[in-house]
């Protein structure tokens, strides 16, 4: 596998992402717009944008969301960007992380200075069926989707594969899920902004309102074990075991090393990046780890430098609670097999050892897919800066990581980012 | 605009392609293996497959042309080369050259030293409508679509300026056309390997052969102004002067300079790259010019350090037999307004000054469009070494050049290409 010197550092200077939800009036351009000034305002030095040389755009299929290809030039547009480079990447869900890692390497090469990196989706325009028909393109389509799977279907696969191998239960998952909303519910900026609790009571609110009669929750894991609450998706995924459809734009300026400080007071060093690729599902010899994953954060710790233990925090793809699971095994964080328990123990948690998706995660944050790889990447700069408010972790924190996924790891990428005052 | 120095030089040591053309039982995964089997063939000293660190896709929408997303980790698959790095790169129908660029970019970061570029794009599964919809997507689908355009109608509004500015006349653009299917019909990968005079004897035999009244066409000339031989599609622009839809892949291998050597016996030195992007055509100041190629070309030879003279051929953008003409004027090899001339004095046929599409170009070689920007490719490699049988310029040729086009100019890539020894 490769891993290679690259000719120059990159450095991160702003971060900027709109809102993730679902917006019915809105585009895609207008959510890349709002993501963009909200970057150029996060430079602590100022930007001239007339500095700026390139705009790479994660993003997965701008083609079936909205019916509209070659998206790159017309983001370009909407920002005052044209007649600059503008590219267009995509693997899947994994297109923002491959943004980033296609827009180090265009800074490395020499060719330029200063790029933007961004990710964006619009996935809410489709009817619900048509976009879980959408994202199954992200399968090996020539095969996977005749067996009748679609991706709640392969996580589930993936799931029970975990609970018997290891011995985690449903209820392993339903903590993820409490735990991401809970860290969702202090970002402004997330989707469900809400935690699963109060979104229990909303509910027993709402049907006093209404007269009818109030169900007797006990608790969050009495409310995600009620089939009408929480109903089952692909067994054992709920509906609260999965992200949701999202809209949402992220966008991060980049600049080589020696001109960090030039932009910002507190630049964020990227010293980290990984990348590979497998076959489809059914072609691996394991359920339980994602293989690429492994290598891909393999890459990314020897060019740091670093190990599993260096990393104070993490952003990872859970696109599914059992994925994010799965990640911090992958990512070397817990030995495999005990992902879960440290997750049950609550290590993962905010005020916990290895705290993971601090933003929330996809589950809570939303999952707008070709721009969670750059969503992530917001929230370690937020984190490493001590900006990221009620949710910020104490202490002074050295290294974040982002974990971004397509398909089922068909894609992975891993990136390690470093704070060096 | 960015025009850096490389940290490093790219050498091209390998090429392969697909045959082009209409191929109903193979899938764009058939149509890369073909490709990416001639391109391992192609390397003089031979490459083992182990020493490959990465690959990049060009593909406009295997997403609405076979309903699959996230291909560049299946390309992966189906070559062998998981579990490399598997990039997807999109810029409507300059994807493969976009792809290009980002190989290039990526050796010169110092990440990999050695990369497969390629692009794919499978049209022949929709029908004809469906396909003409796809490809207006790479329009801006909020404003151009609803004012009822899809790209023949651009490209024709393109041709009328330039006709009105410049005195072009239809049978200019037929003149194109009829150069560009003369050395396709010289290429056994081309699509259409026939010339149009003998396509008009074909047709004429045919009618015998049914015993219906056999057409009086005098010439190729009087075969072209045939409405029902040549149809009008968007006037001037008739059957003749548009592209085709089209299957295909192409694959070319990219070391590093100081690895040329190694694979090589006769490499090819990649010393131009430029890139540029424009808002929609509406939103220009001129439509006899597309912006972004003047932008990219001038960066391209900057970089090389040459001018336009220096270029002993180039293989251009012909979507339309129009845009060959622009293309041949924003390249700088004719003045604005002398490209049509230089066309109709035979300046760009094969043994002109300026040999232009030696290949045939998108015209007769075929358009299955993420692929055509490394089909260009695969020309100047054949004829900058002397392998391109029939149809090869005389002469030793030093620098040759590939233009590839997204829209009508939302994006433009250049490459400049020489040979040393």
């Amino acid at each position: 596998m490769p891993n290679h010197k690259l000719a120059r550092g990159v450095a991160l200077v702003g971060a900027g992402m709109s809102k993730f939800g679902a917006f019915k009036g809105k585009t895609s351009r207008d959510l890349f717009v709002e993501a963009y000034v909200e970057m150029l305002e996060s430079v602590d030095l100022g930007i001239n944008p007339k500095e700026i040389e390139a705009l790479y755009v994660g993003n997965y299929s701008c083609d079936l969301f909205e019916g509209q290809g070659h998206i790159a030039p017309i983001m370009a547009s909407w920002t005052g960007l044209n007649p600059l480079p503008a590219v267009r990447v995509e693997d899947a869900c994994a297109s923002a992380g491959l943004a980033l890692r296609e827009g180090i390497l265009a800074i490395a090469s020499g060719m330029y200075d200063v790029v933007v990196v961004s990710g964006v989706e619009k996935m809410t325009d489709l009817p619900t069926e048509k976009v879980t028909d959408t994202l199954a393109t992200a399968a090996d389509v020539q095969y996977e989707i005749p067996a009748g799977f679609t991706f709640p279907g392969f996580y589930a696969a993936m799931a029970t594969a975990y609970m018997h191998a290891y011995g985690a239960t449903p209820e392993t998952f339903m903590r993820v899920g409490i735990k991401n909303h809970q860290n969702g519910s202090m970002n402004e900026k997330a989707q469900f902004g809400a935690t699963i609790s109060s979104m229990m009571e909303g509910r027993k609110a709402s049907a006093a309102k209404k007269g009818l009669p109030i169900p007797e929750w006990k608790d969050e894991m009495d409310f995600l074990h009620d089939d009408r609450a929480n109903p089952i998706i692909a067994w054992p995924m709920r509906l609260y075991d999965c992200s949701p459809i999202s809209d949402g734009a992220a966008v991060v300026l980049l600049v080589s090393e020696d001109l960090a400080s030039k932009y910002s007071r507190n630049p964020i060093y990227i010293t980290g990046t990984g990348q590979a690729s497998d076959g489809a599902l059914h072609d691996r010899q394991i359920l339980t780890s994602i293989p690429s994953a492994r290598l891909a954060a393999n890459q990314a710790y020897q060019m740091a430098g670093i190990t599993p233990a260096d990393i104070d925090f993490a952003e990872v793809h859970d696109c599914f609670t059992i994925a994010e699971i799965i990640a911090t095994e992958d990512l070397g964080f817990f030995e495999p097999g005990k992902g879960w328990i440290a997750a049950e123990q609550g290590d993962t948690s905010r005020i916990g050892p290895k705290p993971i998706n601090l933003s929330g995660g996809l589950k809570s944050k939303g999952h707008p897919v070709g721009a969670s790889g750059v969503g992530q990447v917001v929230e370690v700069w937020k984190q490493l800066r001590g900006q990221a408010g009620e949710r910020q972790v104490p202490g002074k924190l050295r290294y974040g990581l982002t974990h971004n996924v397509g398909g089922t790891g068909q894609t992975c990428l891993v990136h390690i980012f470093e704070r060096r005052d």
